[in-house]
């Protein structure tokens, strides 16, 4: 069974919002066995939209919509769809009393606009959304299936989850099974020279692909087949091999994620762990906090942007500022230990760098960045010379940070990290 | 003159990495007035990518393509780039000598596989990518300009602001215009209400789209026309009759952010913030400071995780901790007075709360949070009841947090903010 995603919204193509929607459907397609022939953003326009509709159908035997279903008036996904299926428009009653009560519920008045969204074309087939005012939509049209929801990404979720699902599941026959290894600390072609012999050797319907972000490389091995067990056995001793050999480098597996692992290193050992961020801002923090149940072993964090803040709150010396620079291994080190003391905790991150655009000197480009993690018994601190975008720096140096306190905890790190 | 875009890459399709590249590229198409007329994204797989090659023609006169152009051997976009132009490859010594260059420059050794990413389709124009090993192509076939660039984010900016927007600049003639007013504390069904009439009466070539993200809605005055300053100028107007009627939630215009509007405001004050977190850990202060210069106003925060840190580190009182719990209107208002004064700031902003998905109880269900701002003289704080989804909680808690600051310093504040 192959689908098509199909999102709507000029706001899309200009690049006004990313589409995050896609890649979420992708994942969950995914999950349930149903391959993704084919993808299509598409403006806000009707002969646009008849025209992807038509091209969608072409490629799959389920297309599914996000987008314009809300109550402004370039939203004409329902017009649209209507006219495709040669179908006409109603109201639906049933519909409008489900809209009063969940707005009597939210406390806040049914506007004019709303009433509007619920017209219909004929022969829908509702998809409950208790995340807000329009629900999903199910057709059957010359064989396919085509499903819409609106584009808000938590509506859309909801009836996925609860209607999409359940609805491919029962459907499946063929099987696609991913395994992604999660690494950090080198680059894809490093990688790709290491397991080179085992990608050679694979048959036909196993695969690997590198999906390379800031500071990590994800190498995703695939399969598929008829049968679900034996194509998962495959893959996996594929992953048991190529693991083997890149073992230092592997953190993870699938959806888990550098802060997720600390995250389970420090419970395990029954640490905790505090920040000192001067320019990563607060985003490791933010990072660690982002697992659910991180204050079992996130005590807090001190963000010293300032270097008045960086001597009072985390006691580093007025002479190391002076004499090595607030972007030093020395202050690095002293934030650490006050990390260390003024937080109360058994492990500690600090960072302080140039993240750019602007600061830089000729010793110290932007781009210079020290990471440290340290423990009361010892402490390592790295140098990295990163880009001139900020953004970028700050994301890979938290990564690289938070990486770095893996290795440390799990007692790998050397020299060469 | 339209483009298509197209991104290629199994690990778009199947959801593992988001799809910020077209969202990019179609913001800066936009820019140079070239109208997108339809986005694809496609696998790793020759039959998929010829197909989709063959549509994006169909609609535009350019075809953009980014992905599939690594070392590793999931990248075929060259060989299927010359298969669909009917041209044979070739080795480009010229292109070895530079990624020879490359690697001496970053100090890394060249590989075997680098080597065989110097082969290319004959008639290739090489656009110079000076991020990364691959470089951007450019093709003439039936008289539509193919663009082919790495998937790597950076890469593709750098090869798309040094040679794609030039060359585009170069053949405009019809001009696209876009005005965004960035609100915030006001859902969109209000917004549309409210500038009901002035969307009515708009003509045919100005449109008005409502673009809702957490915490946020971008309303979005769009023009096309053939005179660049009259279409411009008709769009300005419109934003002005828009403005004037909902301006309390207008915090800025077109690629401005809450954080920076917050910024510019400190800066005009001559003014210092600090932020006290927990719920949110750390991510106001992420926020904050990815605004390049945020060091003129923002000295730095603490992320009081622990109900500890917030006794130790803020001086909030065990007392209040007990009697009112640690998501109380009462505790934010001592972790605002602990903020001004241990980290010696004008501004404050502090959040408590209950981000989920566990730790709810029935008087406070997960989701409920307190923001605050405050300065010496004045406080003000809020209660939100939010969802049960952690991410979204943050997120849409430090906008808010963060425009509930824009209203204080602006005195624009009343009760029912």
């Amino acid at each position: 069974m192959k689908a098509s995603i199909v999102t709507i919204g000029t706001e899309i193509l200009i690049g006004q919002i990313i589409d995050t929607n896609s890649a979420y459907l992708g994942e969950k397609l995914g999950e349930t066995g149903v391959e993704i022939a084919s993808r299509f953003s598409v403006s806000d326009n009707k002969k646009d939209m008849l025209k992807v509709l038509k091209r969608a159908q072409e490629d799959a035997d389920i297309v599914i919509i996000t987008g314009g279903l809300g109550p402004t008036k370039d939203d004409i996904t329902k017009k649209v769809l209507a006219e495709y299926f040669g179908r006409e428009m109603y109201f639906d009653e049933n519909q409008y009393e489900i809209l009063k009560e969940f707005f009597v519920k939210i406390n806040r008045p049914t506007t004019r606009a709303h009433k509007e969204q619920c017209n219909f074309p004929v022969n829908t087939e509702f998809l409950s959304n208790a995340m807000g005012t329009a629900p999903g939509m199910l057709f059957t049209f010359e064989d396919t299936l085509f499903l819409s929801m609106p584009g808000v990404p938590y509506e859309m979720k909801y009836i996925t989850e609860n209607h999409v699902v359940p609805l491919l599941l029962s459907k499946r026959e063929n099987h696609i099974y991913h395994h992604t290894i999660q690494t950090a600390g080198t680059g894809e072609s490093v990688l790709a020279e290491l397991i080179e012999d085992i990608e050679d050797g694979l048959p036909e319907h196993i695969d690997i692909a590198y999906l390379p972000s800031l500071g990590k490389v994800r190498v995703r091995v695939s399969g598929t087949g008829l049968s679900e067990s034996s194509i998962k056995a495959e893959v996996n001793t594929v992953v048991e091999q190529i693991e083997s050999r890149i073992s230092k480098f592997v953190f993870g597996k699938n959806q888990d994620s550098i802060e997720s692992k600390v995250g389970e290193l420090l419970k395990s050992n029954s640490a905790t762990l505090s920040c000192a961020e001067s320019c990563t801002g607060g985003n490791i923090s933010r990072l660690i906090t982002s697992v659910p149940g991180s204050s079992a072993y996130f005590e807090g964090a001190i963000i010293s942007y300032s270097n008045r803040l960086k001597r009072e709150k985390l006691g580093v010396k007025e002479e190391s500022l002076k004499k090595f620079g607030a972007v030093s291994q020395e202050v690095v080190e002293e934030m650490i230990d006050g990390a260390l003391s003024a937080l109360g905790t058994d492990y500690a991150i600090a960072v302080s760098g140039i993240a750019g655009p602007g600061g830089g000197t000729k010793e110290k480009p932007v781009g210079t960045i020290y990471i440290g993690v340290g423990s009361q018994s010892n402490k390592h601190i790295r140098r990295l010379q990163l880009t001139k975008n900020r953004a970028k720096n700050i994301e890979y140096t938290s990564y690289a940070a938070m990486n770095l306190l893996r290795l440390f905890i799990e007692g790998k790190i050397d020299s060469t990290d």
